[in-house]
Parts: structure tokens; C-alpha cells; sequence
């Protein structure tokens, strides 16, 4: 089989080392024909690195549709400022390109059905590169489930909890498209990395489907405060009104009854989480202190410290290794990022070479994006809930379990 | 002074321990008169126990009118099953007598109004006794807050997180009243643990206020599952249905533009928990881990491990004690359920003494309790925001701030 040729479109910070770790883990299978950026140096130092490490010296260009509409291109990764990225993912289905879509929020309800309109006319599948889904301890949840550990499971939380403020002050210094989007908008802006992987267990297209979702947004200070902190670095920042809330608590509900809970809590000081739970009639995962509490193991839930069992997750993860990781952990951890980031672009491109759906499709894509755009409803609105969009107009009920899903990549 | 006469309603679980610790704790200064409860065992149990002691037998009766119309009485402690908590206080006030009231929510929005109504007409007050306002780790936070060591809060959050599914499904054994409300209601029915703490720590009724709330509810899975897992000992609720929804999620958003979230957690495995956090610009404390994640502590938040923090929140206590504990602290731990009782008590009692406005009024004592009724209404109307009143009619705006309530009971 020949290899893949890739175009690359957005190098900034994540688009740069996503196209690096394209071309350092999988050249193999896959070839960067094409890089694309706004910013011309950006695309120039990608093609050197490029060249640098022996490849042939890909086409550049400022003009994401140049690479979009190239003959030699089979697959489109789009990692640009993320309100390219229907835009750009649709027109790449329409010149029959497969697509592979950084995470992020769409800013429009209409956007998302404009992508499973373009994927159902196409037949090109659009896959969100959500590298969570494939987190060791997202995975371990996953199967603990199937194995039916947890019960019946009946809520689950999440959190993008990431201090930003010093990213997202330097946005005018790096380029980075956060800064526009925390002074003019208020909502969750980057809800895939928990749901992501909660919607996959909660079968979410496959037997079930989001049916409300509420959004909140606490006062905005984090930011304010911390350029007010921070005046000399940040001068042209100090009469900036921020819109973004500090923390936007946004509540799911499920056909089927489950609760979802997603933060956004970017702009205050904390340790990074990803604050992942899940909830069940038999036991509990938390992602915060890696703890397993189930009732098989016996616990008193009156008298035994959380303390004691800290960290007891990855004994069972090294008990009970999940396939993927058994496989490829090794590799995927030198890949680097945790090995997340190879997981899931080992899942694009088999799923690219055999033009197959992909472990994440269009309708997941179209499913997880539309969160944002709701949500900025939603707090426009007071809190009100909000309907989601059944992109996959009725097909949930018949779309499979989520079992098969689990194993998306095992042969890759 | 003459030691103040309370008469005792309800002595189940709780109210059976509450009466013992006014007994055991405060009999320097409070005597137990009168001792009440609809079992008629119970009461004499309790009158038998207190003879025992070496005190005066207390008036024993069936009927909770008989005790709150005696002249012998100055204060009136209700422990009763929800339902009659509002219903007993205002007769109590109507009566003159100062109320202490157990924790619980409203059944209705106009009850709460009542409270105050009654309040206002009588000038008696009802005081919650919410022992977690009194909590060391509750109490530091306010502290640290005080100092500005979180900046400006933006956000809290708080949960009663307990595993109470052999408690509820024991119901008619040990005739506890949570079974009635799980099996009818669907709603937070147990919100001021949280609330509490956090309300005194945002100054709602003193410079803020609650304006919105909304609720949402998992479906109701964990007790039908415990029960049918512990057939032979629940035969009589195999065919129960339970309306409750396991997991209840609810936002409030606050005038001066802070978001609450409050969980009820009642019927799924896990450990205890009370879920506490506040969000500052400057910093953080997270109840789970007892961390404090504060900007002045230099962290990384990228590469710092929660784990290495975990705890760091005790040494922080020993080394900037609470005034209340400094001085009470260990009274307070031998008279046991972490001090917060004898904490509680103290300030109830002194209070009465004085016949003051006490540290938790019947403002914050209605606001508190009606976000049970409006939980209720909000899972009803699928997630509608909807407005909590004003119980201060406008006093909120000029009930002073939150500084000089820290320091409700010091010459206690």
C-alpha cells in the first residue's frame, strides 16, 4: 500500500508538533506533502524541519484552500485557529479529502450540520483528533465499564482544567486565536477532551444521544486580575474587558438518564485535571487522586480515607492493561504527550488507508463541536436549557454499541 | 443567668444525638425540660436517659404543640423528620420561643416565606444548625478568605456526597423518614452541608444574594440495584420504584456574579465526601485532598503533582488556626462528629442567652432551605432556571459584611 499524503493546515503551537509527530512516529505510512499556514514563516520553518530530517520538502502555501484542492493530497489534518475549522474540514470533504480535525468548538448549531450534510453527499468522513478518548486512564474507564465494574452508569463529570492565563495573555505575542475568543465570548470553548471520552462510554451515536444541555458562567477575574498582576509584561492588556467566565459549568442530559457535567477552568490558579469521573450503581472512578471506589472491594464508606487508596487505579491498569495499550503503550509514550496523541493519529490513518468509518466520526465530530455553540446559548440565554441537535436524524437507536468502538484500532 | 430551658422535638438518629450532646456538652447552661417525639419509646428512652444522668426527668410527650406551648420552655431545638421542621419552627416563634433548627430543605417556596414572615412579626429567631459551617476545613477557607489569600472568588462548589443506600432502604426498620422522600421526590433534598459554608463565604444576605438556580437530575438506578443485590434483607422493596435521581446537580448564580454547584450524592458507592472548593483569582482549596492551590505558593501548574500537595491544607491550619478552634478546638473534638456539633451548640446557646440575631438567622435559614423546594421545581420544569427570592427584601444590599459573622461566637 502506498503511503498516505498528508496536507497540514495550521502550525502553530499544536498544529507544529502534531505535524512533527506525523513525520517522527509515522513515515512509515504516511508522507506531509503539503503545510499551509497564515503566517508564512511558520509554514517555511515547517517545510525546512521537514527537509531536515530527510524527507522531500513539502508544498507551502498561506492559502489553506491551495492544499485542500491538490490532486496529490488524500488526507486533510486541520490544526488552525478553531473558527477555520468546519469551514476548512467541510471544503476538504468536498474535494474528497479524508479529514482529520484538531479538537475544538463550533461557533454555529448550523456549522455541525453542515458537516454531516457534507459527509453524508461525500461519503468523506471528517474524525476529530481527539487524543483523550485514548488517555490510559479514559481507556481504563472504558473498559472497566464494559466489564461491568461500575453498575449501571448513571452520571459522569469532566473538566478542561488547565491554567491558561499566561497562553492566553501572550495570545497577541504567539499568535494565538484564545485571546480574541476570551474577550468577545462567554462559553465553553473546549469541551472535547472530557466529553470526549464520556461520550463514548455513554454510548453516545450508538444506543444513546445528548438530548439538553444547560450552561453557567461565573463572573470573569482571572484574567483581569492576573494582567492587572502582570502590568509589565502585559501593557497593552490593562484597559481589556474579558467576557470569558472563569469557570462555566455546563450540565448534559442523556436519553437514557445519564447526567453529564463539563467544566471549563482556564483562567484561575490550579494544577492541571482533566477532573474526569464516572459514576455507577456498582462503583466509581475518579480521575482526581486515580481512584478506583467500587463495592467489590469491600469498602467502608463511613470510616476509609480516600487517602489510603490514592493512586489505586494504576494497579488495576497494570493488572488489567487495556488492549491498545498493551500493544502500543511502549511506543505510544516515546511518541510523547502521554502517548495520546499517537494513539489517535495511528487510528486516523488506518482508518484513512482502508477509507473507513472512523473511531470518531462525522456525527461524533458534529456531536461534540455543537456543545460550544450551545453552551454560548445557553448562558445567552440565563442558564436556559437548550435542545441538542440529533445530527445522526434518528440512526443513535441503530448505530451499534459502543463494544465494537472500543476496539477501533486494535489491527492498526 | 439562669441556665436555659430547651425542649427537645424529635429524637430519631440525629435528634437523639443532638439531645444527648446538650446534655453531655452544655449543662452549665442549658437543661432539657422537655423531650418529645411521635414513638412514644423513643421519648421515653430519652427522658429515662437524661434521668440517668442525673438530671431532672424532662416532660415527655407525643405531642410536638405540648412541648412548644409550655411556659417552661425558652428554646426550642427541632430534629425532627423534614416535613415538620418549617411547620414546628413557626409555631415555635409564634409561641416565643428561640428555634434551633436541624438542617433540611423546604417543601414549598411560601413555607420559607412564612419563617421570615414569622421572624419579622415576632422578632423570635430561627436559627439552622448547620454543624459544616463550623467544619475546621469550612472555617479555614473562610479564614484564608478573609486574608484575600484566593483574590477575588469567583466560584464554589460543594457536595453532600454520602452513601446512605442501606440507611434509606432501611427506612421502615429504623423509621427513618429519607425513604418517604426518595421514593416520592426528586430533587436536593439535602443542599445546606455545602451550602452553608459556602453561602457565609460569598456573604449571601450580607452584600449578595442568590438570584437564579437549576437542577438536573440523574435517573434513579442505585437503590433499585441495592436493593434487588440485597434481596432477603428488602423483600418489601423489590418492587419500589425510587424517584430520586441518584446523582442531583445544581447551579446558582449569585448577584455579584459568582456561580455555586451543589451535589447530591446519596445513593451510589464512593466514599464520603463533601465536595468543598472555592475558586479565587489568587488561589484555591480543594476539600478532596485537603490542597491549597495558591499563586503565592510558587506551583507549576503544568508539572506540579497534586499527589505532593495532598494534605497540604492541615499544615496550613496548624499554622493559622481558626480563632474558634484556637479556643475551642479540643472541647470541641472530644465531644465528638468532629467538633462541629459542640461548635454549633455554642453558638445556638450563646444566641439564646442573649436573645441576639444569631450567626446563622432566619434569612439565611429560609434561603438556605428553599433551595431544596426550587431544586425541586427547576428537575420538574427540565432544567428552567428559576429565581430565588429575596427573603431580605432588599436588606441584603445593608446587612453589613460577612467579617463580623466570622466571628459569630468568640465570647461564646
Amino acid at each position: 500500500m502506498s503511503k498516505i499524503r498528508v496536507g497540514c493546515i495550521g502550525l502553530g503551537q499544536r498544529g507544529g508538533s502534531m505535524t512533527k509527530q506525523i513525520v517522527n512516529n509515522f513515515s512509515d505510512r504516511a508522507e506531509v506533502v503539503a503545510v499551509c499556514d497564515t503566517y508564512e514563516d511558520r509554514t517555511k520553518t515547517m517545510a525546512d524541519w521537514v527537509e531536515a530530517q530527510g524527507h522531500k520538502r513539502p508544498f507551502e502555501t498561506c492559502d489553506p484552500y491551495a492544499v485542500i484542492h491538490r490532486d496529490d493530497v488524500d488526507a486533510i489534518c486541520i490544526f488552525t485557529a478553531w473558527e477555520w475549522h468546519i469551514e476548512l474540514a467541510t471544503a476538504a470533504m468536498q474535494a474528497g479529502k479524508y479529514v482529520g480535525l484538531e479538537v475544538g468548538g463550533a461557533y454555529e448549531v448550523n456549522d455541525c450540520f453542515k458537516l454531516v450534510d457534507t459527509y453524508e453527499k461525500t461519503k468523506k468522513h471528517c474524525m476529530m483528533l481527539e487524543n483523550c478518548c485514548y488517555g490510559q486512564r479514559e481507556l481504563m474507564a472504558m473498559q472497566l465499564a464494559a466489564e461491568g465494574a461500575f453498575g449501571e452508569i448513571v452520571h459522569c463529570e469532566g473538566g478542561y482544567c488547565h491554567d491558561l492565563r499566561n497562553e492566553i495573555s501572550s495570545g497577541v505575542e504567539i499568535r494565538h486565536y484564545r485571546l480574541r475568543n476570551y474577550t468577545n465570548r462567554c462559553c465553553d470553548n473546549y469541551p472535547t477532551h472530557q466529553l470526549g471520552p464520556i461520550a463514548k462510554l455513554l454510548e453516545i451515536n450508538r444506543g444513546n444521544r445528548m438530548l439538553t444541555l444547560s450552561s453557567f458562567a461565573s463572573k470573569a477575574r482571572g484574567l483581569k486580575d492576573y494582567v492587572k498582576m502582570n502590568a509589565e509584561k502585559y501593557p497593552h492588556l490593562q484597559e481589556t474587558e474579558f467576557n470569558q467566565g472563569d469557570i462555566v459549568t455546563t450540565v448534559i442530559k442523556c436519553a437514557r438518564g445519564e447526567t453529564i457535567v463539563l467544566t471549563l477552568d482556564t483562567t484561575l490558579p490550579r494544577l492541571y485535571s482533566r477532573n474526569y469521573s464516572v459514576r455507577g450503581t456498582k462503583g466509581a472512578y475518579f480521575e482526581n487522586g486515580d481512584m478506583l471506589q467500587l463495592d467489590s472491594m469491600g469498602m467502608n464508606h463511613e470510616t476509609d480515607s480516600p487517602k489510603d487508596i490514592w493512586g489505586n487505579g494504576e494497579k488495576y491498569r497494570e493488572e488489567h492493561k487495556h488492549p491498545l495499550w498493551e500493544k502500543y503503550g511502549e511506543r505510544a509514550l516515546k511518541a510523547g504527550h502521554g502517548g495520546m496523541d499517537f494513539m489517535v493519529l495511528s487510528a486516523f490513518f488506518e482508518a484513512v488507508e482502508k477509507d473507513a468509518v472512523p473511531p470518531i466520526d462525522t456525527y461524533d465530530t458534529a456531536a461534540w463541536m455543537v456543545v460550544t455553540a450551545l453552551s454560548e446559548q445557553s448562558i445567552a440565554l440565563g442558564g436556559a436549557p437548550v435542545y441538542v441537535p440529533d445530527f445522526t436524524r434518528g440512526q443513535w437507536m441503530m448505530r451499534g454499541d459502543s463494544k465494537s468502538d472500543l476496539e477501533f484500532s486494535l489491527d492498526l
